[in-house]
């Protein structure tokens, strides 16, 4: 961390705020410019709390230096996690396709959708017995009898099963139905949530909120590694900006961003990240080439019928034809589908 | 619900659309422009979604009429809404003045703020015993002790207490101590927890989420509602922009759109809202003078030493400034404090 | 500037960047972490471009320490500066109300309201001749003959012009008829414009972009100021955000903050903050609670036929109301109106 | 346009709008709905004025149906665009590829960086002369001078020169040295500079404003249409928004969006929309897949000395490497580089 002085700061508030750092067993740094003293913070500035000095007479700014993260950063593990569900291992050479309707409605409507995704080249189904809606009038989710249903869809097509929890308390009976727990965007600051899933033995998709930093992603990533499950893939679904013409905006930097700074996986959601089917391939095909380890698709037979995302949700047949374009895409970067 | 048909969608098309409206127990009224055809859906469209037109042939996009909230709003309930708090009354003419540490940390600590803020001027006493950090390594909190300590507070200054709940199943722990259930901004769309505290007959405390818009502030408010519990304020905290010199950019405007919008009573928390000290005492004046029922602040005595959100925090001489400054400021606008 | 060099960064990196910082005149000075090492650049930073280091084998970011302004800052000068216009001075005492219409539409609509703000108590007339507008089918100002029409009002009401300047080549012409030149939100970084501004002796009211932060506001005036011009006023108008109930969101922090920061005078503008007129008088009490210097308020006598921003425009008689609430809150913070 | 009356409207309100509606010279149009009474305005909505009807007692909101803009609408022209510069055209089955330094720095400079692009694979080279920069205090720009050495750049390579004009009155100086004059983001809303370029007869490359929604975009190139120009092309150079770790986020649902909306055809530029360099290869791959026409790209041979934007530069053999593997994109979606 680095201690910023105000112009005219005096020898007694320097002498404070380094007397402050000894106190708490780091040692401080002196560094007297032209206009300003610069005091760095020498030691593992991660526990530190700014305020602490932000507060204190004669300081301007603090600045930290170190990302805040550890376990979850590339420095920590260079090389890139591989996440194994079932027989699929997500994060190496072939591209993960997750697919399949943003809710189950029935039992019908979901084995015909996981047949056609599993046709078309899924290879993991997803779908919501569990909904979050932003309205207590929407419909909610089919709960347990919908973790049941997918389950069924598992055993007829072999897909591993990818479904959200949405309290701690159910985190056990998810875990009992799925392969791979997901953490949807408004709940990836639910820390109660983060700490049981962290406790949990299934890997875990963990989704951005749509108004959080790639920072605070790796955050929440780390209160699951530091819980103790290591498996986890994080997910970039767009992000909420000025523009309305589309539902979110997908921050296609922040692919090759996590590539970077983290070994962890990275899944593009090309669904909600534009809430417009028509944009979906076309997005699909550039979370690719910007380097994702995989995509997740909402795919619907009968989206004028569909209880919730029918406006992003591509049929069956134009599923098909997006897995085709992106296997181009993916031989174009090196990669498999 | 409009529906706004393609420029030269068929008449095929358009059947379509009013067949599906029929189906649905809606009546369709068709209204042809010089451009496109619009048709309108008669009846209550809060049930309906947009994608079920939006997906079909012919549609270039829906658009909503009524707002998606009803126990909420204004047309609902004409007056605005008095919550009760052991003697205090948020929503009537005198402000509610609430202030206290980010976190307990101290029964000494506690004890101390407690008695300094009851003395400026405070009406209740806020301190958090779970603390919502995005760091794993960071305090989380004192946890059942704190709300002990919060309890001895209680009796000792008179002050009720507002305090947070994280998890549905921490809500009737919390609720045993606190008078006010604080739902904070990272869980405005946690909707397990809004439906348990919806459940509770504690009044609730519902922050805005710093990338929620005012409708979706709004929709969790009648989440909580619709859950039987009508005891329910609003807190503007400040939202999250591309401004970085503060922590959060306080939407004033939010403060007389809701009351506008809604009947339920509206808290301005400067703190939060700003993020550095020296900006609380002018912005918690503008939250007043802008139509506030009642700020909640964050009062430490020692700043330096504070475990959390010191750099916000203001020291008891000032917030009994800051008191001063506010009454002058209510009585301009007819208020009191 | 800070330059944080990687963990791991060699011997031989470290070496190339403090020698170009002797190279470009500098002194610096390491400083060796646990983790990293950090070369602090001793010097006036502000000729440096940080891009010059971080583009080498082995840095992984600089930060700059100062704000990279200089005349328009609080510690440049101390005192606020107080611009004359006329008889009115604005950064003193009293408030500086502004109105009038967007747009001028005709001779009788613009003294129409001119007489009505001043009776109400403006100090100040504004009026667009030269209007920027998203679509070139709308109404773009009466140009020459507007500007006419301002200085006749003048004339017959005591009250200064403030109206805007679209184009450097027009900066003369608008300078003979306004006491006041009005840089728009659009054109915050039209810095051929600012220059030209910069080279006027006319009194010059900058507006915020609407996706400007506070620094780029500041650095705007600075390109002005060191053009020559010091008679500088700053306008906080509203920020584009997410929210959409208000056509942009007044960032009231921004008040207190250029406050702190700069000398130069801050002028509140409720009408584009909000683009609603009903939330027009309570925000504008707020940004006088907050310490704004004066208020710029659309005012119009027959908003329905108002050719441009009359959903946000107050009739005379509400602008007369807010002057009056707006006096309580002005003698609440010590000022006057 | 849709007006929406507020529940309870009364009739003499509801009189009040249609009669409004039929001095104008529409067709109003009535439809009672359950809760709220709603008039169509049937006619051409683009000339009409929304708060006209916002302002009205009764009146709830209004609601545009049509887009904005005309001239520049896929309606208007289902084809896309190819605008031809010199032997290239943009728009068509191959790829542009735009490439230089971010500002033309010296003779030997820009010579050394033009055959190096050229030798890579770039079809037109980009510099700036005149420079938009945030601090009065950097470097400007060569000006006249730097246009000299652009167009000798043009001689020794052939290639096509783009570079930024910023100011009215000098629209025709720079059009004397450039192939294509560009508008830079700043100015992107500079309604002056927009219609003198439109009245120019070189092709303009329009960036969109860092702050701009994609409809405002396509209402500044219908200034430029509406005022003659039809040779415009579009450029996603990235939006403002809360995430820190990148300079801008790239908007790449853009790219689909706009090859839906408009037949002008589509620029990406990866230098601007990320700000970091590592970023940037990634990035125009995923543009490419994403549809985009073409690619404008920084590149400096000795980024460590660039005056400006080094950080985002790329050495001239990361960028042959780039084309190469952008090549292999473009071949995967039907192009060809």
């Amino acid at each position: 961390m680095i201690i910023v002085m105000k112009a005219g700061a005096s020898p007694a508030e320097i002498k404070h705020v380094t007397r402050r750092i000894d106190e708490l067993g780091y040692a401080a740094h002196l560094s007297e410019g032209t206009e300003r003293t610069i005091i760095g913070v020498i030691g593992d500035e991660r526990p530190l709390e700014s305020a602490t000095f932000e507060v204190m007479d004669g300081v301007e700014k603090t600045i930290s230096i170190l990302p805040p993260y550890k376990l979850a950063s590339r420095e920590w593990r260079r090389e890139t996690t591989v996440v194994d569900v079932g027989t699929t291992k997500i994060g190496g050479q072939e591209l993960a396709m997750m697919a399949g309707p943003c809710s189950v409605e029935s039992r019908s409507q979901l084995l015909e959708i996981a047949h056609a995704v599993k046709e078309a080249g899924a290879t993991m189904l997803r779908g919501g017995a569990y909904k979050p809606r932003s309205s207590p009038y929407s419909f909610q989710g089919m709960g347990v009898e919908g973790l049941e249903i997918l389950a069924e869809a598992r055993e007829q097509t072999g897909l591993a099963i990818v479904t959200e929890v949405m309290a701690p308390d159910k985190v056990d009976l998810v875990s009992e139905y799925a392969d791979v727990l997901q953490i949807g965007a408004r709940n990836m600051q639910n820390y109660a949530l983060l700490l049981a899933v962290g406790k949990s033995s299934r890997p875990v998709l963990l989704k951005r909120g749509m108004m959080s930093t790639i920072e605070e992603l790796l955050m929440s990533a780390e209160y699951i590694l530091s819980a103790g499950n290591y498996n986890v893939m994080l997910c970039e679904r767009g992000i909420r900006t000025f523009e309305t013409y589309t539902r979110n905006t997908t921050d296609i930097n922040a692919i090759p961003a996590l590539k970077h700074l983290t070994h962890l996986p990275v899944i593009g959601d090309p669904s909600h990240g534009t809430g417009r089917w028509p944009l979906v391939a076309p997005v699909a095909r550039a979370l690719v080439a910007a380097g994702a380890d995989g995509l997740i698709i909402e795919v619907h037979h009968d989206p004028e019928h569909a209880l919730s995302d029918g406006a992003q949700s591509l049929k069956p047949e134009r599923f098909a034809q997006l897995v085709r374009e992106t296997r181009l895409i993916a031989e174009a970067v090196g990669r498999t589908v």
